[in-house]
């Protein structure tokens, strides 16, 4: 006992749980008038925004859903979206965004699952609710979106989102969660195998998280955030509530598509976007007539798995300048940047671009990221060649898996989470993902990373996108097997032959491809590529 | 009971209590050869930063300081003054950073009362801190700081700084508080009557306040901060800890003189810098000669009192861009700011000056402010006329005052932190200081806002500081007084005439002063115009 464990207690005026319901609070106080959201040709004010998320949360409570209760949604980045992250907290209740590229039968088991009370679905998603629906079979209270520019499907619920705001009061004293430790969302991660394990999410994390972004990504009130990444992807990566945190402007985009990309950066000066590497991909592949010029230069950031450095080069071609974070689901989108050192301005573009493509270092608001030998739980040497696990461990890591604690054990094994993914640490202390475990091809007792072959395909100009998996092989054990799919433009004159001719240039010959397959490649819904598949496919070739 | 409730719980992988600590911990990483440090042609990099930072912590813990011991300070702005902000809370102990213009038994009361264990003296202050020593009677170990850049004094101590850093261990597995409501500063508040109050920060405010910082000033790994505010003011306002979060450069500063600040803003490229009025004041008044051109623009953050909003306008002609903040020791420093509207973009410099000299509205990171009736502790209408306290909560309001519950309860009465500053909420929802409660002056039953005659008074150009009191009146009770420090180059020309008909011009008649006295106006330690002992003097005119 000291003298500072003496009445020195919490009480209301200096204690209250961290929550990012405080920042749209804060942000209608401070900017009322200001345009919280622009969808198409529509804007709602924060005064508005937060007056339509209090009648959210208004009627959610009314309708008796409350502290600990799940609600569901299945839509793409409109405002509605956005206001479910804000009204389904209001209640104490706990926001499931599905991921809408998901089957019925995988949106059903995350319904019963997570035992969802009630479920919001944009008409755009109608077909696949209903069959949803029909196979989860309990009853559930269903409320339809009804966005005017949506297009098709049909009402399946008893009510519209709008006329259940009517339901709420404007003035809706919110629920300040007791402890900063409950729940505030549940996501679904989507394992290329297996049933999908429920990520839980609290206020704590989401509030540091969001300031976290802030801080990195250097937003502030004049910022304007264009929603290229979808929503129910760790509820944008925690951006959802970041923007809101400095009194941004989020522009809603239903579509991830550069004909309304571009116009849009344009039109509504967009400053900052976020994006997975084949979103950036997309932008750098589209028809020159497409590609509307626009005078600011725009953040974006790019993450879920190294983008090509010739990506990275294109893309600040264009007027882009990007910034390369990592994370999972498991820690709330971003826990790694790669930030920025003064000493690489002098680098070539190109070598810059390969800097850049490391995941990099810990956010601020994370404890630490370490790439660990998960049998000794010691930290690999800052080598750049000794692989080992990439582990975090901070404030901004899940509070587990929902009713699977089995699983959470696992992931926390030894104070940390376990990502699954291998990489090694540099000498700079810039950690590089090398590859996912089971991506490790073995060639003649060599390791080759996929990833570092899927790099330098990326650089040829005639490849859009490119996976390389093991093939099995009785003399070597596994080859690299390359699938690509080529740039527009380049279907027909790019062969095997070049692309093997390229790689021999670039690579060590033991990892250049020993086949090469041209086509579509198969994706997640999350629009990761299916590697088990091509791993399926290359047992027939 | 929900299933959010169940094996979902705090781990080492998902909870770390929130420190300031991690930020050093974290640059230390990223930015190893980082310039974390300019003192003179000194530099420090943050791996080193990090590395002393340590050997203290692990030095004192050597010598048994721990949880809950004091360790006192009392330095300029030196990098042995910024390391003590990160050793003393390495070992688990808490930093009293004294103000060094405080008198010897000022200074034996704090020791005592905070039960300091050990103090940290730069040579400078030695004449002050023997006269407090032979007060304070008690033994401490006494550490001497030899800063080559301080001139004079004597070692009164023990051991030098250096030596003691020798004593640590540069690897020192420093201690991370167990929870982060503990204690990490105390800082005495430097009260116009009365003994001083000690307040208690604690981990989670200062690593909240130092985020919050970073994102209002917009700092970032490019920032050079140039520390014209005292450090011991609230820990520089918790920027001694929001620099080191974003990775920006240190720039110390003993002594806050335009002759030493203009330089260091063009050589060492600052970008950022705090102070009080008095610090712009003395920019503006600054000699030409020493009035050094820089390219960037530089932003400045003050408060404490309302910049007059001449100051405002000079100092961004000099360019300097201003920020203006309030808070008080009790709340980490910053808890407002006056964040800027685009709207006021249109304004000419000096309506924009006006809007600007508001105290305005809570950070991001703070719950909220309100100008609140102390009666009814209902909110006063936004009408920019009904009178209030200002009251403010949230996470970075101090733990309550150490060894005095009695003052911790008034102060935290109601839910709320009462500041004691009275104010006005105006229809924007900003707020406005109008005056400390025992300012206000009450002439023919008409409150007059002693502030609002001072900003006339400053906007005179022969003005370098004005302070207005309440002169005892037969027959109006009390009417304004004004003592006035002219400008340089005014001393002989500036008359009371002058004074009292340009208040005339610019203020309703029963506000203009009846008395005028010229002379230098009488300050607290933290360069506060003592307006007590103004009062006392005006009983005698």
């Amino acid at each position: 006992m000291t003298i500072y464990d003496e009445k020195l207690d919490k009480n209301p005026a200096n204690f209250h749980p961290l929550t990012p319901l405080s920042f749209l609070q804060r942000s209608a106080r401070v900017f009322p008038n200001k345009t919280a959201v622009i969808h198409g040709d529509m804007t709602i004010t924060y005064r508005d925004l937060y007056s339509r998320c209090r009648r959210l949360g208004s009627a959610l409570n009314r309708r008796g859903i409350g502290v600990g209760d799940t609600v569901a949604v299945m839509c793409p980045n409109t405002p509605a979206m956005l206001e479910l992250h804000y009204g389904v907290p209001m209640c104490g209740a706990v926001l499931n965004a599905m991921n809408y590229r998901l089957d019925p039968a995988t949106i059903a088991f995350i319904l019963e699952h997570g035992e969802a009370k009630i479920l919001f679905t944009d008409r755009e998603f109608s077909d696949t609710i209903k069959e949803a629906l029909k196979l989860f079979g309990s009853d559930i209270t269903v409320i339809d979106i009804d966005d005017p520019l949506g297009e098709g499907g049909e009402f399946l619920g008893e009510k519209e989102y709008e006329l259940l705001l009517e339901e709420g009061d404007p003035e809706f004293e919110w629920f300040v969660p007791d402890d900063e430790w409950q729940a505030i969302c549940l996501n679904y991660t989507s394992g290329t195998t297996g049933n999908p394990k429920g990520v839980v999410f609290h206020h704590r994390g989401a509030y540091i998280n969001a300031l976290g972004n802030s801080l990195v990504f250097q937003l502030d009130s004049s910022s304007i955030y264009l929603w290229t990444l979808p929503m129910f992807h760790c509820n944008g990566w925690t951006f959802t509530w970041g923007v809101t945190a400095v009194s941004g402007t989020h522009v809603c985009l239903r579509g991830v598509d550069p004909k309304f990309i571009f116009p849009s950066i344009r039109d509504n000066r967009v400053t900052h976007m976020c994006g997975a590497p084949i979103v950036l991909n997309m932008l750098v592949h589209a028809p020159k007539e497409l590609k509307v010029q626009f005078e600011q230069t725009v953040e974006v950031a790019t993450g879920g798995a190294a983008p090509p450095s010739q990506v990275i080069t294109e893309m600040e071609k264009m007027g882009f300048r990007v910034t390369h974070l990592y994370g999972l689901t498991e820690t709330y989108g971003p826990a790694t940047v790669c930030a920025w050192q003064s000493e690489w301005d002098s680098h070539d573009l190109e070598r810059r671009a390969q800097l850049m493509a490391r995941q990099g270092v810990h956010y601020p608001t994370l404890e630490e990221v370490a790439v660990i030998d998960p049998q000794t739980m010691q930290a690999v040497p800052h080598d750049g060649e000794t692989m080992g696990e990439l582990m975090v461990r901070g404030n901004t890591v899940m509070r587990g898996y929902l009713k699977n604690s089995q699983a959470s054990q696992e992931a926390f094994a030894g104070g940390w989470y376990h990502t699954g993914d291998l990489g090694v640490t540099h000498a700079d202390g810039y950690i590089e993902v090398r590859d996912r475990s089971k991506d490790i091809i073995i060639s003649g007792g060599e390791n080759i990373s996929s990833l570092e072959v899927e790099d330098v395909l990326y650089r040829h100009p005639g490849i859009m996108e490119a996976a390389v998996v093991a093939k099995p092989d009785e003399k070597w054990g596994e080859t690299p097997c390359a699938f690509i799919s080529p740039a527009p433009g380049h279907e027909e004159q790019l062969t095997k032959e070049d692309v093997i001719s390229w790689c021999r240039e670039n690579l060590a010959s033991y990892k250049v491809p020993s086949s090469v397959v041209f086509g579509l490649l198969p994706k997640t819904s999350t629009g990761k590529i299916q590697k088990f598949v091509l791993r399926e496919k290359v047992k027939s070739l």
